[in-house]
């Protein structure tokens, strides 16, 4: 018997199969709201129905289309369902499912200028773009010292930033010292393990009442270790704190951070788009104070997860920190040093084409497309919250800046845990919890991209009748 | 003026616009052996063509398709080319692509089982199989004390090991030391700066005339360490080294490592996927000494990428260093003990439903037809390396254990230099370079999907009659 020569889809056959998978993804969108928001099946109950061997011959499409409504999408948690309130959105859109299906499609890898040069020089051109679309300072302009590139993650680019600021130091790693608030995200902690400082040198700053870090208990801190002998080097601020949603006061901040030379990191994961809009603008005041700052696109600006927007203002202490030259990546264009190499801007060598989905989102929905969002899902948020207000069982935790209402039953925790384990089993809204004052707290996050006024009145209507 | 209602795409519209994009890779894939490998813009060739403001009003989708055409192909190296022989391969495939997109049409987020435990049952499934598959140790196996997780990319692996590595070692960040040989990948050093290791402790050891590992140089430099006090923590092998495709003794630097209790971390990027076929699994031998291994699916398997395999002997050790609670995380799942929780697994938070693709790959072509793409590159492969042999104008390097070919032209850098410039500039085919012994050396790294004798043959045409 003769080897068949490939068995490679034909293109005919892949034109037949991609039009059914775009189908697929237009029939699960349009239905996803009437499916139970977070998925209810149990530990190992997905596993369960995969056979134990794979398959030794290929199998048709049809049937992998098949498993994959039968077995998979049972165990999805939809979170581009409408009523999907928890944690922070993570949106996709059309033109950006359709700028990652070209990204596939063309398969190009962008570790070097060389490799595919448009994917090097779209990213840094869309990415300028953002400067001026968010009204970010100019110093992250590529133009200038600076410079921004797409990272996974905010994760990531608070870990990129914290090498950086290691490597710029002039003390042993283990003196340093990192500072974030009480509220900042577990990505700070994690990055200062990862990046090898002592954990006992991370110092978790105070609140406000608004759950935004104190700048005099900051320098109170920095004082402190100052005179224990330690050297601080980094300070992760946050724009919209994944608990509250806080507004760290940046310009303080900043202000301090500059006066003891600390690198300076913002993050405005979730909060960050609302900067599209003028009115929102101020979140990011103060921010030609910070070394480094980034935003998620993959939240809350239609581009679908991974697009994190990271900007520093000199962009040679991170090239300084994360570049490595072996022989087999040296080139002409690498020698000329005339092009960006985003290898040595980020913490794996290989990187996919993602600022075509972003490029995508942007062209399609224009800048106004994309502020018309961000205020219909920040009016609602505020309506919501009035609710909240006008009704004596409930009570807000915090005031919302933007999009995401803090809220409890005045009943304690234990009611709120109820209301919150009732909505989520009913699969018909889902909503997330974090604790404030040591109390269960329930976060209303509303940046969906489907979300309209009625889901938010249902998801209200149900939270305040119990769940 | 009322403002719209939304600014999305209707459903007929995706429809539409979707099948004009699935038609659009259909025709670039079709049509891609025709294009110039390398790409031949100049370095800001691309960003001058792009307007310098982004869009205010949302523009027609196909006016993008047209941009994507005029201005992003010709910036395009192009990967999936036949004639790509440069680096390693980073092929995608019909079902890869179906499955990452139907991943970002999805648009779920498995940073938790709970937020969407298909996302993570799917992965563990489909990693469980490829121990199998492979024939790599069931010690691997999530059925154990292991399990795999697909990162992005092997630096990734390589360095969340590394972290694992540090956190078990008994002694301070400072004192410890990492081995690899010469021939390591430079996302060791990488990593090594990353996770803190001081550069002078990275022990880079020689190899023997293969270009592998020496297990005694590397017993010497132990040996040396622990005299001078150091704690040596991790040990970096390769199976199958990006210079020349060197497969460092498995078995015997395992022994060494398990001796002096050194984390023994296994790099299988690129060669790992030879395993499917018996034939080659002579390169893993000794696997079951390993920590730690990786291997991509997104170089050789058909998958695109990001699709890295890492796997683990002992699971808690990687989740005891890369964990942390926050409460917003928390979730009756995870409380349960019965689930993973891949954010755990990896440095960033937020994960994307990676093991689609693979699991559409492996479907689609079975083992069978994985392993007929391995069985025929390496063929083709070693066919190339006698057409090199029996020229004596050029010399093999070394003895090519699968695909990739290490050779050069007798008359020293210059002329190798100028063959490889002038095949690059023609855009027919594209080859990389590196240096082993001091000399450069051309690489002919068979393994793009596509890839047929016919190409192979031009390549050698082009290659022996100067470029």
């Amino acid at each position: 018997m003769t080897q068949p020569k490939h068995y490679h889809m034909s293109p005919e056959e892949f034109r037949h199969w991609g039009y059914k998978t775009i189908n697929w993804i237009a029939d699960y969108l349009e239905n996803v709201e009437n499916l139970p928001v977070l998925s209810q099946v149990k530990p190992g109950e997905i596993r369960a129905k995969l056979p134990a061997i794979p398959p030794q011959k290929g199998e048709s499409f049809d049937a992998i289309l098949q498993d994959l409504n039968q077995i998979i999408v049972p165990g999805l948690t939809h979170w581009q369902s409408p009523n999907f309130f928890a944690f922070f959105p993570g949106n996709n859109s059309a033109p950006s499912i359709l700028g990652e299906l070209i990204s596939a499609g063309m398969g190009v890898q962008g570790m070097l200028w060389a490799t595919s040069p448009a994917c090097t020089e779209l990213e840094t051109h869309v990415l300028d773009w953002l400067v001026d679309m968010l009204g970010l300072p100019n110093q992250f302009k590529s133009s200038g010292t600076g410079g921004g590139v797409i990272q996974d993650s905010a994760s990531s680019a608070a870990l990129v930033a914290l090498i950086a600021a290691r490597e710029v130091a002039k003390a042993d790693t283990s003196q340093l010292v990192a500072y974030t608030s009480t509220q900042g995200h577990s990505s700070i902690e994690k990055g200062v393990k990862i990046a090898g400082l002592r954990r006992e040198n991370l110092r978790l700053v105070e609140v406000d009442n608004n759950y935004a870090m104190r700048p005099d208990l900051l320098q109170k801190c920095i004082e402190a270790d100052l005179k224990a002998g330690l050297t601080p080097c980094y300070l992760a601020a946050t724009v919209g704190t994944t608990s509250s949603n806080a507004i760290d006061p940046i310009p303080e901040l900043g202000a301090i951070a500059q006066k003891h030379n600390i690198w300076f990191h913002v993050d405005g994961a979730m909060s960050g788009t609302a900067a599209l809009c003028p009115e929102f603008r101020w979140i990011h005041q103060g921010l030609e104070l910070a070394d480094s700052y980034c935003f998620n696109p993959h939240k809350w600006m239609m581009v679908n997860f991974d697009c994190n927007c990271f900007y520093v203002k000199d962009r040679t202490k991170l090239i300084k920190a994360l570049s490595i030259m072996p022989e087999f990546l040296k080139n002409q264009a690498t020698a000329s040093g005339e092009v960006i190499d985003y290898r040595d801007w980020q913490i794996p060598l290989g990187r996919r084409f993602r600022s075509l989905k972003l490029w995508f989102v942007i062209r399609h929905y224009g800048v106004e497309g994309l502020k018309h969002y961000v205020r219909k899902h920040v009016a609602l948020a505020q309506e919501f919250a009035q609710w909240v207000s006008a009704d004596s069982r409930f009570e807000l935790v915090a005031n919302p800046p933007l999009n995401l209402v803090c809220f409890r039953h005045q009943g304690g925790d234990e009611v709120n845990q109820l209301i919150l384990d009732n909505l989520n089993a009913s699969g018909k809204i889902y909503l997330s919890s974090t604790k404030l004052d040591h109390k269960l707290t329930l976060r209303m996050s509303i940046g969906q991209a489907t979300t309209e006024k009625i889901n938010v009145e249902q998801a209200w209507q149900l939270i305040s009748s119990g769940g």
